[in-house]
């Protein structure tokens, strides 16, 4: 038993609301949970399936009482989400926000917490290609980051809670500045991501190769693009639009490399290619020996070689 | 017991060929197996753990007598092994190859091919980001596929023999033509492959966000390209230099749909976002429905979720 806190609320009942629900139960983290979810179908799903100890009808309702209110709404939500329940919070309460990008959130939530509130951004750098309240289990969090972004000024002791609270979902966590935070988040996920969905799009319009054979023959390297490319549209534009700077500033840099490969391509350039391909090749050693990934063969494969 | 061939030479002695060797054992797919690699401690290893029932010193010695010659080396290296061997095939044999570009293949490898002899270019759809003689294993063809690429004017029966081969080691077959093919592959394998080294070249050259930063938080979409970028450099040089025409136009085309949502991004369009990323879903919904994977949630994760 590590409970962290008495009363939590989750808004927004994704993957990551349901996966921390999950998580809390599995290690007595929190007393009593209350959730909301927007949509009246996730609600009823959430109550079917047993996702938090209370489903509330509305996101004031929920955060009544809380010790801990986590926003876990598409970025582009966190602010009018803040607004709603900011008369509702509890003096000496903690309000975390689950979100990709934190400069935007900062700016959007800020300043609608109450000075008796702590607020301290945090982004679990775990997640699936599923959404939606059943797509959640409670190991999502285990051994994954979670970046603790607090703004200046933050309480320490409040912020050294929520550190406690990431830790005993399973999370190891970081402390990162706002801005840095979305800049390394650029370059690991967003653009990647961006990435993937346009190489995705690119096989869909391709008239002279067929769909089917496009999904036949995924496993040649195709199907890690379109695992990242099913990710929740939602959340994603969002991202893109509230992370703009970062993003487009990383998507300049990419293009520049692949248009220098395409020359390397187009004049015959095999010792470039050659030399690019050899350095890339040491960044994945160094994932391995990080511990976020076992290097037992998957690429291309539906199950893992025992 | 379904034996297809009574000798197989393989020549060349990494992921493919030592993967096709554990599968000819596991079915009882060759009465024997001789083998060749260019370098000495290739060979050295091959004898040590048991790969082929004889390793030979050069590639002709392996291929004398052999029903079944494989060449299993980089695509630029296929024309020179070809020319090597030629004056030692036996009459009545057929010769195949395994590498992933067959207009090259067919181009430098068909002229040396004497009349008596039957050439099958295939290209198994298979691998990992591991490469060398003991990174093969016998389940790496199942229920994968292999392009089977006829020339003009091939003899049906051997080619049909050439088929049951491959579907003794797993694999399912289709058959295509040469031109289709490179096209096919350049979509789902080459172009993704070539992405997938750019975007980690760009992350690794990023001095604002530190290797370890990128090493670190990996899971969030970037590690799925660090195993893509982690395969053999050599093949994949020589894929790049010998699929030119189809590696560019497809890299013509990913860069004006990547501008597009470029575009998007820098004007704040959220509905083109949103309309694009929900598009991409499907393809994915495809693939998990043809069975080339499954929907247990792995993505950003070591393990997968049970």
């Amino acid at each position: 038993m590590s409970q962290v806190y008495g009363k939590v609320a989750l808004i927004g009942l994704g993957l990551i609301a349901s996966s921390m629900f999950w998580a809390m139960k599995r290690g007595g983290v929190a007393g009593e949970v209350s959730g909301y979810a927007r949509s009246e179908a996730t609600r009823d799903t959430a109550r079917r399936i047993g996702l938090c100890d209370t489903v509330c009808d509305s996101a004031e309702a929920a955060v009544t009482g809380a010790d801990l209110v986590v926003l876990a709404v598409p970025v582009g939500a966190m602010g009018t989400v803040a607004a709603a329940i900011a008369p509702y919070l509890k003096p000496g309460a903690t309000v975390i926000d689950v979100g990709s990008v934190k400069g935007a959130v900062v700016a959007e939530v800020g300043p609608h917490i109450p000075e008796t509130v702590h607020f301290v951004p945090t982004h679990p750098m775990a997640g699936t290609e599923h959404s939606g309240p059943e797509s959640g289990f409670a190991t999502l969090f285990d051994n994954r980051w979670t970046l603790i972004v607090p703004p200046e000024g933050a309480d320490p002791a409040a912020v050294e809670r929520v550190e406690a609270y990431w830790q005993a979902l399973g999370a190891n966590c970081e402390r990162m500045e706002v801005e840095h935070h979305d800049l390394v988040c650029a370059v690991v996920s967003h653009i990647p991501h961006l990435i993937a969905y346009t190489m995705v799009g690119v096989a869909d319009d391709l008239s002279r190769v067929s769909d089917q054979e496009v999904i036949k023959f995924s496993a040649a390297g195709f199907r890690d693009f379109t695992r990242i490319a099913a990710s929740d549209p939602t959340m994603w534009r969002d991202v893109f639009l509230t992370n703009k700077a970062a993003t487009l500033e990383m998507l300049g840099r990419f293009t520049e490399e692949l248009f220098a490969l395409q020359r390397a391509i187009r004049t015959g350039d095999g010792e470039e290619l050659f030399d690019y391909f050899t350095r890339t090749r040491a960044i994945r050693r160094g994932i391995i020996q990080a511990g976020q990934d076992t290097d037992a063969p998957d690429f291309g494969r539906g199950k893992r070689h025992e």
